[in-house]
């Protein structure tokens, strides 16, 4: 028997050079963007004027099997792909299980993430269609330094809101995107009406996603016609060029004779879990043999668990087009308790879809157990998890845990979809025992359902 | 011709089995420790009292060429390694330069550098010898973080000093060995006498490495006999672990049908210098085809370009056996602008030995120039590189500008030693224009050796 490496790399040549698309083989697809005043489906040519031309094509391209990689993408993703997919014997050892546990590790770039994969897409197309200007949001952070070293390397002016409560947390984040150039601003700022408007009725918030997304729209809108906004999350075209991650997960696990029994992956908006699932996903729309699947979601955001499936703005200025999806609603503030990203009240169109068929299971795990899990794969694994994708690790150690109970001999994949380097307050709550959970109400939740868009 | 790949990482079956003593090809061998008192060479047995005991053999051993890399060794690097090789093709095209230029990237692990590789050897030979305890000391952090993970895998206690200034710069490093489970104390601190004594001379003081030393020596020393102190550089058994990184880089190059004409590294102490270099150091020392090597330091702290080759000691306190090594000696204060590590007085006495003999040579570079390579460096190749690494990024540069001018196409391997995500407090001065340059006048440097203690 073949002795499976603890990291397998792909050689070059064996590298995806094509994005998959898995709308084209979605028999059902999902719900259109639809315009809120007209309740219209939204046109490509609609949309340019707030996001990028050919991001556009590809968010409403549902036909396209796959998509070429653009030569300058592929020469930018080769200074940090691939990434490895690990065995995780050390991980194994520790829960004494037989389940054989793989993980993507997509946390080797200075972004510390997998989302330096769509902003170096989106940066590439900007600079092709002749933009000069980008304004993003990011929570967390990892979107906001993806998009600076994308727009740095493709020389575009960047301007970036970053949640306030996550720049205070996390102050070498700004420092970070301003080495590569970028622009930034705590969210809520004085620069857009959005914030002067909340931050004269709230002045004490700590932002939220929602409305860093409102005040980058903003921005990008108001700065002129060579200035667009870039996603970072949610859409489908991010979860396009996402599909890197698994399309390079399957190849490495084909080339060891492997197959996943269950495929996991955090979920906030969608980006690393459509990204990891889609190739998986595409044997089970197929009717191949295919994996479980699992999204994992923050029980203080469960969107996917105890969301409505229903047309929402993606932001809390409620500026955007509408999204069918999995949602809390545009008016809820998520627990400002919980630690790093995975904090909108929505989730990807896609994905919605994918679990309003059935086709992928979610799970709602609670912040301290989740942290738990963390420091476990920290001390045996030896990389420090971003407590998002420790998410992705509480699951995949409890599913180890139960073939440890029943014997089976699972093949478990999730992703690890990056690094918590930047994250070092939410640990410190952890260890000193101040971190603790929440878990919002029916009521709090039918409360802010009552503020969807009417149908 | 073979297109070489962005990245090249060694299969599982490659890589290195057994650690490269350098000393036993050295014809002429690095002067052995002595005694501060009797001036005699330390022996082994007497150096077991401070450092684990395995380390100590391998410390004296100036005879085994190849030595066994343990298997838990082996498991533990198989998390993290190989580390890849790099192919710097976009900072070529930056420059416009004929040379060819290489990279080994030590910096995808959480310690963020090179330092892991020693850390968890000394933790196992720790625990092998049946030690509960091991404290040591830390500068710029990665020594620490390292060690924090190393002894968390093996289930030892550590306490790490961590120079006050680094941990007013660099507040989540300490929260990182946290938890890894450390204890960490500014150092100097209220535990140890020659800490209490400094803060009665001077309350103000924002530490040094060497009074970290002192302080990791003494805790170790009166905790008792199951607990050792733990080096991370300078020291011939650090090296020989480090050797790990050269022997990986030559491999690869090898696959490439590369050899490079020119090896470059940073030095502080010497591990990350010492550890690339040697493997290709002994194609030198037996004659054959070699490299040029150069060694980069900080203007700031130039032991290699303007130290005395003398007996010193290794910490402020005076209190480790003697070293005969490139030293500012044991009494110069690095000044507090140089941001990063690199600011230990002295040098790896096998370094300061191939240095004298001029197998070596070595280059003293201002900080301003460091960052601006840096900042090139992580736009164009991605990497936002340790201050430390950026000084290796200097020369390189500088050398292959000097082939653009030549039209010469040397091959540069340079070592990136780590990452710099733990010192945006350095890069934050850079970009706002407050970092300074300092270089020390002959008369600091003279003052300084008249400390040197007597031949």
């Amino acid at each position: 028997m073949k002795r499976i490496p603890y990291k397998t790399y792909l050689p070059e040549e064996k590298l995806p050079q094509a994005w998959y698309n898995v709308r084209a083989d979605m028999a059902d697809q999902p719900a259109p963007m639809i315009h809120p005043g007209t309740h219209e489906p939204m046109t490509a040519e609609q949309l340019t004027p707030i996001f990028i031309e050919e991001c556009c094509r590809q968010e409403t391209d549902n036909t396209t099997r796959y998509i070429d990689i653009p030569g300058p993408v592929m020469d930018y993703y080769r200074t940090y792909r691939p990434s490895p997919l690990c065995r995780a014997y050390h991980l194994e050892k520790a829960l004494d299980t037989p389940a054989k546990i793989y993980y993507k590790f997509e946390g080797n770039n200075t972004s510390g993430s997998h989302k330096l994969n769509s902003a170096i897409a989106q940066a590439y197309y900007a600079k092709k269609q002749g933009l000069e200007f980008l304004a993003t949001e990011t929570g967390a952070g990892q979107w906001g330094t993806a998009l600076s070293m994308a727009c740095a390397y493709m020389d575009i002016e960047l301007r970036v809101y970053m949640v306030k409560g996550s720049m205070m947390q996390k102050p070498y984040r700004k420092t970070v995107m301003e080495t590569y150039g970028a622009n930034v601003f705590a969210s809520p700022s004085e620069t857009t009406s959005v914030g002067r408007k909340l931050l004269a009725e709230y002045p004490d918030t700590t932002g939220s996603l929602g409305c860093a997304i409102s005040e980058a729209i903003e921005a990008a809108l108001s700065k002129g016609s060579d200035c667009r906004y870039a996603l970072g999350s949610v859409l489908n075209h991010v979860l396009l060029h996402q599909s890197v991650v698994g399309l390079e997960a399957k190849t490495a696990m084909e080339t060891l004779d492997e197959y996943p029994d269950l495929v996991i992956g955090c979920a906030g908006g969608g980006s690393n879990l459509g990204g990891l699932m889609s190739p998986f996903i595409q044997d089970k729309l197929l009717g191949k043999r295919a994996p479980k699947f699992i999204a994992v979601e923050p029980a203080s955001c469960p969107s996917l668990t105890r969301g409505r499936y229903a047309y929402d703005f993606g932001d809390t200025g409620c500026t955007t087009p509408l999204l069918k999806m999995y949602t809390l609603s545009s008016g809820y503030i998520p627990h400002p308790n919980h630690a790093g990203g995975l904090r909108f009240h929505g989730m990807s169109p896609i994905l919605s879809k994918l679990r309003h068929d059935g086709v992928i299971d979610a799970r709602a795990v609670p912040q301290k157990a989740v942290f738990e899990a963390a420091a476990l794969f920290a001390k045996v694994e030896t990389i420090l998890p971003a407590p998002e994708s420790s998410h992705a690790i509480r699951v995949a150690i409890d599913e180890a845990l139960e073939c440890k109970k029943t014997g089976e001999t699972k093949t478990i994949l999730f992703g690890l979809s990056g690094t918590g380097y930047f994250d070092m307050t939410a640990y410190s709550s952890f260890l000193d025992g101040s971190m603790t959970d929440y878990v919002p109400t029916d009521e709090d939740l039918e409360k802010a359902f009552a503020t969807l868009p009417k149908a």
